[in-house]
């Protein structure tokens, strides 16, 4: 499938956010050109493509799509069905006992609905912590969304091993599919299992992902089972970051833990959604950015937060950050959209997903920018953070296929197929 | 023209937000009928109406429409103009220069576009504070739109005269039109002008509307200037409070300041969006309702939130406040339904849009329950507030007139009219 796409303002995310007025080739899942139009060479070639598709975006905008960093897609079982109570009590008596209860069949379909929402707020790709990769990888191969898998094992499900044996199955799995080493989360880990882990973070000299300094509850305890060493500090000096990573949450950190995710590289990925909903507190963005830490967004899933909206998640970072700060100047727009689109996709290892150049992958979207909510047009980036919506998610491509457009999808499954089935899947098994 | 939709899970407001399955019948701009359907009979007349439109529902959610009690519509002008600083300076320095050069046929166009953006939120009324009345009601009446104004006089304009001229003149103008009442703020007016205002809340026995308690600067110089009171206290002092009304922001109040909403019945209208791009705080929300003032959500003016979506808002009081109170439950959803939909109307004086019933205007709207943010259905409620989307909004209408439908605008005038001719005036007159 080649497709052109031309009359298009483009953010390329490429340095820095500036609109070039042109068009952009795709041929096959590449970027082939991203230019003023004036040459008819791709490069890809010694003669111009034939175009499946010519795309007249009228003006509007085409960016990469954002990088959700940090998400568990399948909980869409559990949205709306336990809100309005603190982290510890909804996860421990609420959500882990349905969780329980989850079977393989259960992830397919669960997934699918989160990707249909990703697609339609403009998320082309996912960092997914959650049980069953076989079917979160089946649900987005299925689909044709991009998904990284990060391990979430801990104490209570299966065997640390099972850490490695999936790292080396769905690495080279699939053009859309890749795995990340990481375990759940400090307090639901044992030091054995943590450095079970960290032998494998070795062995692959591989990145290293997992919740981190979410609640001030987890911090205060980690210190109390560790000699006073924070969660951060804690799993620095099991190893766990020496080859890097992206941690969730990032919420409660002091000034010793921001230096330890300076020092290894460490992405810190912010949460505001769900950290305002479970009341966990509200993320250092500027302390982390003044001091050089990259940065990525994530939804968090859909029973905590409890929607996958890139566009709430982008006014939170930046309006939590301006509120904690008492300045209205903190975390800028621009700064929000980078964290949402190229700090996201490096975040997850996507590192041929960051912006918009030959060689990349098409995963991009087109924003409407004739709806009243984008009107007038000073600063589109502005626009995009402060005032963008995801009805202004016109189309969303996943490596060079278009997956979502005007309203309707192209997933290789009708929506009300998937809603009646996860919605017959929760009656059968979880009430 | 007579309006009967069906097969519709109704929500109707009316005491508490149960849902009713059925239909809701509307004749001209007035609801007849909200019930299960079974009977024929309107109440409205002898006969069963003849029906000009008959709406298969699909099951979707008919609600009232969000009620939006403060903001500055025609600021849309300044959209992304001037982000990222300080309330004072970006109010002083930026916003009061280019509001001097505002010409009546600005609030025309400006006015018409924000209304757009209102429709696609499901917002059917609003209050808006602004220059030149005239325009603004003639925005709404040409578009169908329902407005409420306050007056926002202060030293710099017009002369206190106007405040009477206009009372009179507007309430009683059209029936999508009234007028209150109110100034623009305490800091920006003079205790001469403050007495003036006061004596027509006597003569006429009317509720006061202005900005309060916006933000700490504000009641500090207020303290300074008036022996101690803050401006809540000062402006009871004057008598302004005593035929109630409703106060803008409301952020930072102290617990006297409270009483004084108890006592007089004053509505709070909280405007979390722009409370948190302008970095002004976080209102006191679990405080006010637990001392029983009664509450409303308003977007402020899209020049400092930027945009004009309820649904960013309702999830903004929720969420703002569980952090404020560090405690998850605060704010429930069931409780900032209210204040967007009831709560909103009654602040505003319209005591005949807070509820789907019969007698009650048809300002009421459709939520499409079938998109993936929506599913599943545990709790619609919940979806609505937690996970809702100006996406979701497939119909409004104002007084039995369907405005806006699956992205479509019925308001006299082509949205690309609307933002060529905003384009237009911005290039000609402030840039």
């Amino acid at each position: 499938m080649n497709t052109r796409i031309y009359n298009a303002r483009i953010l390329t995310m490429n340095g820095k956010p500036d609109l070039i007025e042109g068009e952009i080739r795709i041929e096959g899942d590449t970027i082939t050109y991203v230019g003023d139009g004036s040459h008819a060479q791709t490069g890809a070639g010694e003669n111009p493509p034939v175009w499946d598709r010519e795309i007249d975006a009228g003006g509007n905008m085409i960016m990469p799509g954002f990088k959700n960093a940090h998400t568990h897609s399948a909980m869409t079982f559990l949205r709306s069905f336990a809100d309005d109570m603190p982290l510890q009590d909804w996860l421990f008596d609420h959500i882990f006992p349905m969780e329980a209860k989850l079977i393989p069949e259960h992830i397919l379909w669960f997934s699918k609905l989160a990707i249909m929402e990703y697609l339609t707020s403009g998320i082309t790709a996912n960092l997914d912590m959650y049980f069953f990769p076989e079917q979160i990888a089946q649900a987005s191969i299925e689909t044709g969304f991009r998904t990284v898998m990060s391990c979430g094992i801990n104490d209570f499900g299966a065997p640390i091993e099972t850490l490695e044996e999936n790292y080396l199955r769905f690495n080279g799995y699939h053009d859309l599919i890749s795995y990340k080493l990481g375990v759940h989360a400090e307090y639901t880990c044992s030091e054995e299992l943590l450095k079970k882990a960290s032998e494998y973070v070795h062995k692959y000299q591989a990145p290293f992902y997992t919740h981190l300094a979410e609640t001030e509850k987890e911090v205060r305890e980690c210190r109390e089972r560790h000699g006073g060493l924070s969660p951060v500090r804690y799993l620095e000096e099991l190893g766990l970051f020496d080859y890097g990573g992206a941690q969730f949450h990032c919420v409660h950190m002091d000034d010793d833990d921001i230096d330890v995710f300076v020092k290894h590289g460490l992405y810190a990925v912010t949460n505001p959604g769900s950290n305002t909903k479970l009341a966990s507190g509200i993320c250092r963005t500027t302390d982390l950015l003044n001091a050089g830490v990259l940065m990525a967004i994530g939804t968090d899933g859909p029973s905590s937060n409890n929607c996958l909206d890139f566009f709430r998640e982008m006014f939170l970072v930046t309006g939590l950050g301006k509120l904690r700060e008492n300045d209205a100047a903190a975390v800028p727009a621009e700064e929000v959209l980078k964290m949402a689109t190229t700090g996201g996709a490096l975040a997850m290892g996507l590192t041929d997903c960051d912006c918009l150049a030959p060689g990349k992958k098409a995963d991009l979207i087109m924003i409407d920018l004739h709806q009243p909510n984008m009107q007038p047009i000073y600063n589109p980036v502005k626009n995009l953070v402060y005032s963008g919506s995801k009805q202004n998610v016109i189309m969303t491509m996943v490596a060079g296929r278009v997956l979502y457009e005007n309203g309707q999808f192209d997933i290789g499954v009708a929506p009300d197929e998937v809603y009646a089935k996860v919605q017959e899947l929760i009656e059968r098994d979880f009430t």
